[in-house]
């Protein structure tokens, strides 16, 4: 197996990055797994890193891309003006065929655009990719959260992809068995959430997952659900809720127990409680999102990462790599896609308001060149 | 000043609704405050729990209500069906002068719509009322959160009112001089955010308030802006990620500090620090939500309150009466009209394609029986 790492991706690039695959190396070396780590940037600047890392016996190339895509640059201009960026160059090996995953810390926008547009495209039937993240709940389980911001203001059909995408996930790289999927909403009962909820509750129950119905942010940190579905704002905005409450809380427990030696004495003697805890909260202990519906193994490390947030990252993709998970979506997908013609034709699940403005919007197309009044008359039809 | 108190509202009514009404008397006794807490529920039922607390010196009353709306009712349908429940007894003292001041525990659609609908109306100009929370943030500072959940799906215009409401609470009932005013979404930068927050973003620099643009949940948490405005889906989603996750972590640090006795005793030494940081978190130092908007204080508790919740809820109650925040609002609204239609006129802050639709539907309406085509022939307009 050999898996790709932007060594030009995160905000502080090269360090974590390349120290990340240091250690993700190692990892796989010490449990005797054959993989290569590429390591894809300025090979200068990666060759002077890897310089000061202890690289013994580790698996790792080096392939040259002398442009870097900024996090802070417009995701599709960036992605078209440097043909020669870490990560288009990275990318694009996996969809050549050459790698089997590509892991980076970069501007989430370009891989997004990056991966759907260019380098590896969509899986067919495939609406949208959806970022994909492992929430640590109680009881040590994860929790798999879609999507995470790859796709602000989705549609119901949308969402409902990315439920069986997140529950093929789940199958096959959590390994669990009939996941539950649920839908984050502000309350359980049935009827509530905004329309978009309300539009996909009607839509899940004939997608062949095992669909529970409605969950609140606290069910899903109660692990009520094995899948949890949103639209990429809102779960965007959950996640992120969680980490700044738990980054917050740790932060203020911090100063708090450095204020007496009473206190400091409780904080050794709390310290494992605490350290336990604070794995639970470190979003760096989870590593990356898959970004979910391409063809090829992609996972997004944050751009704050560390090296271990990096190493994970570079861990997840080799269990993705390893459970088929491209050709579990590949698969669930055309399944889907017979179910989808199914309903719409029997039950008419789309909501009919939708269906209509589709279908508004065809005559409107067809028919306005021959309706165009002349100037003067008022058109009934202001589009 | 009277306050009156739903006894009937929360779901372990009575008792948090009625001791917490005699907590907050025995605290304006005590601060020499002039006011009357009026009780409004099944006598019978409030007289026996009044037996159970001391009451001695305190200015409390009861007014019958004969019916109890509960959590699980369908809310539009429970105003109707009970005439003389004790929220709509309650609330129409409020709307007919006789109280300053509503609190309830009840069920929130049915409050909204009670308020909105039939005992106090919307205050002139307002579009949608707004519930309005109080986030504890670094520091101790408090900031101003709207919508929690009175409007999933908002519309631009709404959201710009909820950051002026907000902006007047903040400045009034908490003091704060120029508020500043940020629009919740996934990212800092301009651009980012869903629709509804992009248009938002367009209009929010000509309504008067100091905006400071996006804020992250984790910018919230640091108290980088005192108003916060979102849709109330995702305001209620993030407002219940953070307590879901305030609460998870209490959770399991009891669990963890309560496994050996070293960790017991360094429990006992970090208590003080704890219990200061579980203030922070605590949903119930807050105590309610006001319905900002209405012509009269109303201010919603959690239906899971105990009677600490409900006492801060009186105070909250207590202190937006004494900031004279109806006027405010009333005031504050009369100018940002004004402010509107200048703005349509001058700039077009309205996203031109909102305005469209929003004249096609006039034309639409004035038009359509006259264009109303024989049967069998395609009509362009299919709506």
């Amino acid at each position: 197996m050999r898996i790709v790492v932007d060594a030009m991706g995160s905000d502080q690039r090269p360090v974590p990055d390349i120290e990340g695959a240091v250690m993700a190396a190692r990892h796989f070396q010490e449990h005797a797994a054959s993989l290569t780590i590429v390591l894809v940037g300025d090979q200068t600047t990666i060759r002077a890193e890897l310089a000061k890392q202890d690289t013994h016996g580790l698996s790792l190339e080096i392939v040259h891309a002398s442009q870097v895509i900024d996090m802070r640059e417009k995701a599709s201009r960036a992605v078209r003006a440097k043909p020669d960026s870490s990560m288009r160059v990275g990318m694009e090996m996996v969809g050549k065929g050459q790698a089997d995953a590509f892991v980076t810390a970069g501007n989430t926008g370009a891989v997004l655009s990056m991966a759907t547009l260019h380098s590896l495209k969509r899986l067919p039937g495939v609406r949208r990719p959806a970022l994909t993240s492992l929430v640590r709940v109680e009881n040590d389980r994860l929790v798999v959260l879609v999507d995470l911001g790859a796709n602000a203001d989705s549609r119901p059909e949308w969402l409902v992809q990315f439920g069986i995408m997140g529950s093929l996930y789940a199958q096959h790289v959590l390994g669990q068995s009939q996941p539950k999927v649920a839908l984050l909403s502000n309350g359980e009962e049935e009827g509530k959430g905004n329309k978009l909820v309300r539009d996909t509750a009607h839509m899940f129950p004939q997608s062949g997952v095992n669909y529970i119905g409605n969950v609140e942010p606290k069910e899903v940190l109660q692990g009520v659900a094995d899948v949890v579905v949103a639209d990429g704002f809102v779960g965007n905005i959950m996640l992120k809720s969680l980490e700044a409450a738990g980054d917050t809380m740790f932060r203020m427990l911090r100063r708090e127990l450095s204020l007496n030696p009473l206190r400091m004495l409780g904080a050794i003697l709390t310290r494992p409680a605490l350290r336990k805890l604070y794995r639970q909260v470190d979003p760096f202990e989870i590593g990356g999102a898959p970004l979910l519906g391409v063809n090829g193994v992609v996972i997004v490390a944050h751009g704050r990462t560390n090296a271990k947030g990096v190493k994970n990252a570079i861990l997840q993709a080799h269990r993705a790599v390893e459970a088929k998970i491209i050709n579990a979506i590949r698969q669930g997908m055309a399944t889907y896609d017979g179910l989808v013609v199914e309903e719409v034709e029997e039950e008419g699940g789309t909501p009919p308001k939708r269906r209509r403005r589709w279908l508004r919007n065809i005559f409107h197309w067809r028919i306005r060149p021959r309706r165009r009044r002349p100037r003067g008359r008022k058109a009934s039809v202001v589009n």
